[in-house]
């Protein structure tokens, strides 16, 4: 059984964790679980508050890193002490997904120097404010570079997410998927209509 | 300020759910509350949980109610008290809208009697067993039909829920949403890709 962690945080936004978590849990070998720093409930921008368990329950190693955005993320990409842990997170896990500005918080941890990365198109110059030495891609629905994947604004992630599984378990298993949901998918990673380009 | 009164139940899908309020968070004149029978926490199918108020605080009157689908629905369908307060519910608001598995509850307590209606496209014959006067529509993303819209499978419920928006607040708004969303959209009802024909 792997574990996807789910890193979650006040003003997470909804459709960046529930996008990839509808396509996630199709897949039987994984359980999913949701973490805050000090566990408890958070709240999303549109109000609606999770439960999570505390990052001191986490066992990412060999384990899928998932990590969505939202306004919450400017004030984490200042706090230190969650970005340390970010990071070290990020570093013991198999995998690291991010979606959106989850991007922003890896780059701010430090794990994405030297990555081809993506993130929201509303926000590129204060993202790309971030890690001088992130390979930050302007026209991308989401990138991948070694163990990293990272996704455009909020609706990429299911793309992404989809992607994801098609490459670790094969195409049919991510059409099947998308079948399921009766999602229309963005099936390159190239195609960006929302390119700030 | 209007209230969107948002109905979940243990085994809501969370893509059902978090699509539309992706939009409908951005609609300043609009509340977004969300309610389970007794209140508290609801798990999705994904195995998140979500904080919930009881029916007993619900104001509906003049309102949008907005019921979610998946596997939770099956034991609800047979419910008849759950049933009958939904029913109240529907008759007190302004607009009901149901994605996916959502639309059998409206079905099964009676509200979509001589309606258009659609559901999801893999459980249609489950669907249409209920409601035997409502007027399913087996090729549709979404339909409109007084004050209901109903939504096919998971994913259909975002693009119900954007031209829900243009149709109250204009084209130009939705558009923005998804724009923010960088979400891309299929606007016509009408084209179903999943359609069981």
């Amino acid at each position: 059984m792997t574990d996807v962690s789910i890193i979650l945080f006040d003003g997470f936004e909804p459709l960046d964790m529930a996008g990839p978590v509808e396509v996630f849990g199709d897949i039987g070998e994984w359980r999913l679980r949701y973490f805050s720093e000090h566990g408890g409930s958070v709240s999303c921008r549109q109000g609606f508050k999770v439960m999570t368990e505390p990052f001191s329950a986490m066992t990412p190693a060999d384990g899928i890193l998932f990590v969505p955005g939202g306004m919450g993320t400017r004030p984490l990409s200042l706090c230190t002490d969650w970005l340390r842990s970010l990071a070290q997170f990020a570093g013991e896990s198999r995998w690291v997904l991010s979606v959106c500005t989850g991007s922003v918080l890896l780059a701010a941890a430090g794990v994405l120097d030297g990555r081809k990365a993506t993130s929201n198109k509303r926000s590129w110059s204060w993202v790309t404010s971030f890690g001088s030495s992130v390979r930050w891609q302007p026209q991308a629905r989401w990138t991948a570079d070694g163990k990293f994947r990272t996704s455009s604004g909020v609706s990429a992630g299911t793309d992404m997410a989809l992607a994801f599984v098609g490459e670790l378990f094969g195409e049919a298993r991510a059409e099947s998927i998308a079948r399921r949901m009766e999602y229309i998918r963005s099936r390159s990673a190239d195609d960006d209509p929302f390119s700030v380009r």
